[in-house]
């Protein structure tokens, strides 16, 4: 079988010296950290959409990219085409997971029979591709945002003729997750949001969502799917507002609608930054909140509006994102996936390539340098110091609920002196962070 | 008595044709206005602090304003003088209410036990300047953010001795707003956020704050004070992260405690703006979500990154807020208060009056506009009929929980064809909208 | 002849009062205004890409428009289709100008001589076009971002062949537009910049760009057309960086390259607000620095980060911008185009009715606003106020040259005293400009 | 002589295995980069204001920092105290170099003349201090936004009085950068800007600033001066807009004022991520642009619209900005100043020295890194390549001007087939600039 990667060896790990940039510098899958494999840690998992249905279009400009898969014919063929190809690549670049959209892998048909029907054809093909090559499916989700019927929202939409429509693509969706062994199954509102109040009633639109959602779990319980839903937060574009905002949004969604435990997040780094957040406060607050699930490691340009979706590049940044997910635990049924695209002028198949090593070797030294973070305790020394007054009476008071406004007010005028602050030391902190890199 | 204000005129509403800078051309406190006089539907504040406290400096540079009350001397005395001036302005401005800050009104003392009786002489002078002219206190609040020793954070401080100290100053602020009539009291949490996640645990650092929160409302229901608990939503400045970052944020964070029944927010414009929605979405928010409580209608610039705290100016936008204020009912003990500050280069005692009587002018004109968007109705049909599908018998199926997934999906795929999508009409209603104007 | 316009009869104007969605309510074309008749004011021109090229597509989704002259087929006679409807469109506004990329108007064909030959043809066509309805054109230019051939650049591209390429579109496009009778030709250089440093040579680049516009200066003295050559800038998107950032710069790098008594600029006003400037104030430094031409009324969202391309609905902040147009002269050979989209959701074909007719009142209300703000003279006394120190002796020393920087120090010694600030009425302004709303 | 920093010890090199916070792990001064020693290319400086004159206030709290040097008591004593120490951190630091505007070193007088012989008094502390510890000064400058005569603008004021004492100002301080060695003068112009369109003439105070920066050059050589005067951009803050909004404005006004072979720019990284550009964007034009001078080596935080004026710490980041600087040959007169402020919570002695630490560490390490990108060469070579096509008869014929834009069309005409574009590879050369760090 002819391949478009056929010019690309297998990527193996050569080391940090190597010089070869086709080759893992510093992604070992093997070498365990913290007790754990490599690949078990970060779960590496490779978009569909980005690496093999865009064209290389942007608002401004048409296709760049000349795939083979790309030249029309048959559609249903076409997408076997792809399929092959796109597990060819995951096969070369040696990832455990791949992740896909419903209208990623199986074209849409004239009718609602007709699409289900060319997508049950395509989940048998990937079935067969997963089992050729061992790839697995970290997660599965349905596109409700593409079409022009959804030009107004999925389950958000004025009309429930189109709830019902975004109903059975994630019904279909769904049972394709699970037939393919998917260990999670994603839900993105890229249209569940507005573009005008005038036009909007927002109260109604976040009640159809939070039904729709129940919906959506109380399915996933009939059918024995044993993976975890996870919302991926969003603040805006393609809609101007996007219900999902960012994680403290969804927590309170989720706690608005009785969902949030059976509901976790899927944080993607470009989408913090879009919030207003840091990548590792989106992970941070999930955690705090119980909602972490699984991350999107692709950044974005802080000095852009809108999201780049770019592979992983800065070292330190990803150190710190991958410092709070250890401490957090790592992930369970989560992983790390590239919702990452190579830039429009990427033109070569060898681009692809380039992207995802660099992508991978960034995230696998910056877990190197969270283990050094982790083993060497001194960052989590100087937390534990800070907060220490918290286990005194008084602090156990507070929290405890024994103590009242007036109590600590009498407390204070007795006292009758002021407290010092103390320095909270970041400079030392983002030196002594450098240290592990 | 001599006053810093003595040359400017009680200021008297003069009709739009006016072209005296020192009378209102839109504020016609009597007029009715969809039943209600316009005074008891805008219910406007001055607040003490940007007026009365703030010298005029910024980040680079000094004071500009040269108030007779900054001249130094004894505390006491410069703070009395400065009340009284507070109050002539008020008066002579014709507002009822006005809004403070505890360190605005009283100087702090050497120690708790000073600061404290500092504090309640002022509140006696207060209720005194009250009595003298009428204008009365929409809400109380204390400065946990100015002083040194809640840099880090005043609830969420690491050390508790400082969360003793923040509740000893609320204790003493939620006093004196029951004892002076006011009608809510707000949380105003600049400081409870972070600098870097190097030195923050944040699930902590929220339950420090939630804990904080139930002994207000605690201590409310205990001292018997019937106004409403208010929390001002902003995302960062003088914080990087600021824990309660937007409307939903705040909803999330009062229901993970347990007060979404306790607690409602007051929104301010120039929040909104820095936390990436307009003001209209945080008070349409704010309605779907139940926790409408009052607003802050100043302004930022979207081109700065930080709060600007200007006048309102803009009637189309200002008119948009009005009207969805109004379709939620208005406010209740709300009441829309300027944040406002002059520019520093306003350096007159006339520059007080003119930013104050055009943005009550912008305000009164946009209720005006308001009022003729709500009984034409053409809006509201409009989105009637956008949503009119929801009443259908599918609509109340899916949201009445009788229809499940598989229902939906096996209805589309029988029906087996596709649903057509609407217009969403933006730049009609968008001309529709301006036609009140 | 069938139109996919016939049902909406020409827009004409009918008065402040009129309720009919489909009339002018502001815009009087005959109305004279400050000497000169509405329709010589504002110079509106409708732009060919956006209302009949765009499908509606974003980066999440794709065409929602569903125009008959996208249906396929023979692409010129789809082209010739499209100009029909066009035209017929530009007639039942009434607007009296159109600009278009050559790209819009003509497919390109499978050669450069192809292509050429497709553009000639659609030219005589449009030439036809506007003899049958008198519609004229504002401006042409070519589209030099599309074509994958120009992913990294046209003039700035590191291949001199695509230099080469762009050169021979730019040609036949001024060709074109001197056949025309246009009255100006811009060029916005939307890959004329970089994705990433890393792989570019700025200084390089820049001077290729140089070199191109003097070509194209040169070119137009060559072939006699009288009209502006203009260059529209923008910060960045598609581009990450965008050479012709913002006015400021564009005038930089015309004196740089010779070219300031040459090109003046076509002002954005989402292009200004992306870069960082309020729209007047691109207006007003290009005026300042002699390089104003014409302008693009189409307004961003201050909230999103990209290009939105709406329709002007803000009336106070039109008047603004216009009272700044007036101010310095009006158009020339400029005019006011909308660069605007209709939200993908609009997809009626009254859609874009009525987002024209809305862009083109609220323009004729800014113009109203600026008529009584010129009139009455108040806001230009104060600035002629502020200002009349540097009438003074000293003022015309300093800026006349005579003065030295040690005969000020030696003057201010010998004064020896402080100079008292004075305000800046800000707020008093504010409210001056909002009484001719 | 008892010092504040008395118990941190000198800071010495230990090498990157180094535990001690105290030490450098990567900045070894004599060590030979590229045939310089390291302390020869990164000439440090140590700015005076933020470490020695700012409290710690912010604009929602007050003073943090207890220093000695603010307890008041006779200014010019204080000052003398404040310098005695500011030398003392310089020198156990181990920087070259310090930087200073005219009213961090000395207190303003009652009358102009105090002022001037309270700073020339300390002019002459600073002589004796700079002898005392082999401290020189990099540059100094003179502080016109500070006080409120300046409210309004120095040179751009509306009041030619204040643009007078501008003048006084610096003039003293140009006296005295030349009379202490100073290499350098810089003017950053926080106030040359305006608030509002309403009450400014842009061209007319542009004309204002053109006229000041010729009176500076002017007098320069008149007294001798052989150091490089250097413009500061900066878009905003305090100001709305500031005229020298990024280096590419700056060039367009020396140009227009005759000034761009005589004024250099000193970039800082903050300035630029608030302008939309990235530091090395700025770096690269300027270079471009022939006005490279120096840099303020400070970062800002890119989810915060303000000045945050934090130390570097990104190895990456500063790395590209390092190798861009020895790609254009470095530093002359110009240095690497820390515009950089610990956060107001770090308010121990030994945090300025932790700060300092971390931003000369990174910096070295950043200078070792560009020195392998440079020694390696691939990057460049990448480059070359890329741009190759201009070497041809071609790219030299349409450079050099002896083609013509019909000669190009025809060209391109007479081959008649396409350009393929050719991939930017950029994920290539992210990944191979990470392999240098």
């Amino acid at each position: 079988m002819s391949s478009y990667f056929a010019e690309i060896p297998p990527v193996r790990f050569e080391g940090p010296e190597s010089k070869n940039p086709l080759a893992f510098r510093w992604y070992d899958k093997d070498r365990v950290v913290l007790g754990r494999r490599m690949e078990d840690h970060l779960r590496f998992a490779v978009c569909y959409w980005h690496n093999f249905v865009w064209p290389g279009n942007d608002p401004f400009g048409g296709a760049t990219f000349e795939r083979p898969w790309f030249q029309g014919g048959d559609p249903l063929a076409m997408a076997k085409h792809k399929a092959r190809e796109a597990f060819d690549f995951f096969s070369r670049l040696g990832v455990p997971y791949y992740c896909f959209h419903d209208r990623d892998v199986a074209p849409e048909g004239a009718t609602p029979r007709e699409s289900l029907a060319l997508f049950q054809a395509m989940t048998d093909e990937l079935a067969a591709q997963q089992a050729r090559t061992g790839v697995k499916l970290l997660w599965g989700t349905a596109n409700l945002f593409s079409h022009r019927r959804f030009m107004s929202g999925a389950a958000s939409n004025p009309d429930p003729e189109i709830f019902a429509m975004a109903a059975t693509q994630v019904k279909a969706a769904m049972d394709a997750t699970l037939a393919l062994g998917g260990e999670n199954y994603v839900l993105w509102g890229g249209r569940e949001g507005y573009e005008t109040l005038l036009n909007t009633d927002v109260g109604r639109e976040m009640d159809q969502l939070g039904r729709f959602l129940n919906m959506v779990v109380d399915y996933k319980h009939r059918i024995g799917f044993k993976g975890t839903i996870l919302i991926e937060p969003k603040p805006r574009e393609p809609s101007r507002h996007q219900y999902d905002f960012d994680v403290a949004t969804v927590y309170g969604f989720l706690m608005r609608y009785g969902l949030e435990s059976e509901v976790k997040v899927n944080i993607e780094a470009n989408h913090a930054t879009l919030s207003g957040h840091s990548f590792e406060h989106e992970i941070a607050m999930a955690q705090a909140l119980g909602i972490f699930g699984s991350i999107d490691m692709n950044r974005g340009d802080p000095l852009l509006g809108w999201d780049t979706d770019q592979f992983p590049n800065n070292i330190a940044d990803t150190a710190i994102a991958m410092y709070h997910i250890l401490q957090g635990g790592g992930f369970t049924t989560g992983g790390l996936n590239f919702d990452a695209k190579v830039r429009r002028q990427s033109i070569d198949a060898a681009d692809l390539f380039h992207a995802h090593i660099g992508g991978m070797d960034v995230s696998a030294r910056a877990l190197l340098i969270a283990e050094r973070m982790i083993q060497d305790g001194a960052m989590k020394a100087e937390l534990d110091t800070r907060y220490a007054g918290w286990g005194s009476e008084l602090g156990m008071g507070i929290l405890g609920g024994t103590l009242k406004l007036e109590d600590l007010s009498a407390r204070v005028l007795t006292q009758n002196r002021d407290v010092a602050p103390v320095s909270g030391r970041q400079e030392f902190l983002e030196n002594l962070a450098n240290r592990y890199c």
